[in-house]
């Protein structure tokens, strides 16, 4: 979906194109942090792109025809015209063989057949994962946050400095509390938007998905970012988990769209309960 | 409990003295944030000093002991040499007629009968009130900040400035959902920690109880301080409930235990989790 | 210049009108936050509203005229048709026998002469004033906060809980430490901002001047905050000017325009500077 | 100085030992962040170790005399017993050549004539150094910020979503006003503590040159934040300069004493002024 030429936290602005030439898509564009790109084992992409490429301007004040322009099609990696123009890097890191790539189509062509659900429904499909995608994300928050709380306690016990552990230092210990603190309410808010999703929809848990996708990452990376601290030079390094850890989960106040966009949101939602008569 | 001459977050502190003498206890002390005092119908005091004073500094290091050196007795409003000697503010709030209290108690002599389930026992009686006195401080800032959020999204919808409501201001837009995700969460805290008080009892829940008991003031004095920003003058004014409550939130930063006697407390437990072999 | 009924972080709200009939000026509006008018001594009034009150809507989007509808006046207490409706509280404070009125003006009548610099120059007058009084505020905001960490240094090292002067607490170190940063920052900023005033005018300082009202408030509050609860319930009480400056503190993020309208001024000149060819 | 085994942040903890035998040093131990280890040019270290090794643990109680156990002395890296064991990494950067080296050295053998000023005089010459190596951060930090922040106000200026440029977006002009605020307060606080240690000296400077150490790493890493949530991908990936300084900056608040240490520091000096008599 992503592109670098736009801001795709906005999905109505993707620039790629899928025209159709007979029995064939014709599809060019190019995209960025396609993830698993740089692994052998990739063979297909999803590709994400506008079928309806001629609406004018007017139009498009109607958001809701905005969100019939774009549609989904397979792409086998090894298509004419599909290039890896290189793979990127997050905070220093390549997340080889995973890894994640820029890519460009240029006259790319495949069958009607390849094409998913069908025209313009690439936004139902898009919403129909990043539900899912979204609480899974902090899901996993909360788990290397946990990882990381446990592995500060830890250090902090076992490290002397100015002739006692670190654990006696009062302001690593509400560190440590807070940490905990903070834990605990993102891990209860994420399991109340698990439990509204199975029980009542997605739809009516996106308030709750919303607030997770902004709270877990930003408690998760203040939890790491005081595990950092508490382990010094090791902490940045590559002799633990925390650094890496920190890396990606930053990505997660991106990815899936941003904290901007998931904060108004929620506020959209909240002010309408009190809206005016 | 809470003294003025010493820590009173320390209660092993508490200075006032009752002394058995014959059939009565003699009471010595002075005490204050004594709420209800300011009460007419306010008959009886509950007061709590130390039995057993005659302990060496020594055996003072032996904590189990300091515990049981406090006990509690009932104390009439007009026993002789009980004085109020001024009642106290909170903010410039003297919150009459209930009030906050600070008493003199100058051989105030009550028969023995009056104490509470026996020497010593004083700490026995607080600890069994505080659990839930700490839960019931998270309820209450709960339903504080509910309404504050309320009030808040109400105001930003019917102010305009700068040609248009405020409610379109995305700082404020941010604040909105801010609060609700904050709430959300210190809700979520409050009810695991009352079920686990119901399930598992209070002894189990005290890591839960520390938590909300730092977490719904906070959380609660975020939520006031923006829905007051909002609100402009009206906000620090008598013309809304938010200076009032935003005065009476921030001494549960204190009463019962001060944020960092609670924060304290859950440093201890995380770090027994991970206590070294 | 404040009045109730409207938003008036946008001065071009005021609703007051002030117009001539003859050698005089009707006056009518209501006005709020008349600080000193509950004073004995206050005799004079100084009453901002609109001369020019016949534009259309559509003038209107020229700001720069909007700019020039609004008058000062001089008002004497005692005019027939003023009527000082209440005194407002802050927090819980009076501020007798200064305080604050709500003041309602009903066809008070004024000579001509009372006019200030001419029709059309409230505006000009005001900014005149604004500059210097936000700095000032800053000025005030400094030494408040250098005494309420005065105060909490030697409370702590007077103060003994759990066996050792709370002064060798480690989280109330920590937070004596950033007092003494946020302080020295907010005052080297004031020092700036008073520096460019004398040397190149409030007109080239006003990024400046905004970034001071913003930043001094806000770490005056912080600061006290933290003396607050190292003083626990005596901080919130009479018994320190601690609760009483918090509270006149807390308007300083409201008066002269609340925190939010700096802030965007800052935001806007800071853009200019890298605006795109 | 830094060692992997032990907390550097107390510099006496450092293990390893310079043994005179005849006209030579022994040295053993384990250092590791040997910045610049990994370049071909790098052909000399700067040692630090224990020259004063028998000393019993009363006397460790004297910490004057423990600041006089520590010598430097010159390595050759081509030395017999000198083994770069692994480069490090900052988060996933390698920041080859120049690198991050662990090392051993094993009964690595040099003539006294290496031995730095003395015997003893390790800490001497390390103090010396890290105050102007302190400021020297600050000062670096505030460039990085400046850059920061000017990359992010062309980028929103740039950048288009839901119908409007970012930089239309009130949460984003606030974080861009928030960074002038905390980069304007940094630098100042900087070149107060570079006037004083050039007027009055290191030593009496040294509260504002530990104020700097913490202040302008931690602002920094805010602005640089606040730019890479405005860069989305772009923020994280090696597009910009944002993810490799921030990474960078992240050690500062490690590198010469973590924040805590200084915080500590000011913390004492604060309290000093304020002692009781």
């Amino acid at each position: 979906m992503t592109e670098p030429g736009v801001a795709s936290s906005d999905a109505t602005n993707i620039q790629a194109s899928i025209v159709r030439q007979g029995d064939e898509y014709v599809i060019n564009g190019r995209k960025w942090w396609c993830s698993g790109a740089g692994d052998p084992r990739c063979k297909v992409a999803v590709f994400m792109g506008r079928t309806d490429t001629d609406r004018t301007d007017t139009e498009k004040t109607d958001r809701s025809a905005l969100h019939k322009q774009q549609s989904m099609v397979l792409v086998p990696m090894d298509s004419d015209g599909l290039k890896i123009e290189r793979m990127l890097t997050v905070f220093g890191y390549d997340h080889a063989p995973h890894g994640h790539g820029e890519i460009t189509f240029e006259n790319v062509r495949v069958p009607v057949s390849n094409m998913l659900l069908g025209e313009g429904r690439g936004f139902e499909i898009a919403q129909g994962r990043l539900g899912p995608g979204r609480i899974h994300h902090g899901m996993r928050c909360i788990g290397v946050a946990e990882r990381a709380l446990e592995t500060m306690c830890k250090r902090v016990q076992a490290r002397v400095a100015f002739g006692k552990p670190l654990a006696e230092q009062g302001t690593l210990r509400a560190d440590i509390a807070r940490s905990r603190m903070e834990i605990e309410q993102a891990r209860l808010l994420t399991l109340k938007a698990a439990y509204m999703m199975d029980t009542v929809g997605n739809k009516k848990a996106r308030a709750e998905i919303a607030m997770i996708k902004v709270v877990a990452p930003n408690a998760c990376l203040r939890v790491l970012d005081r595990a950092i601290q508490a382990h010094g030079g090791a902490g940045v390094s590559q002799d633990t988990f925390l650094a890496g850890a920190w890396a990606n989960v930053r990505t997660l106040r991106l990815a899936d769209g941003p904290d901007e966009v998931h904060t108004e949101a929620i506020a959209k939602l909240e002010l309408r309960k009190w809206s005016l008569p």
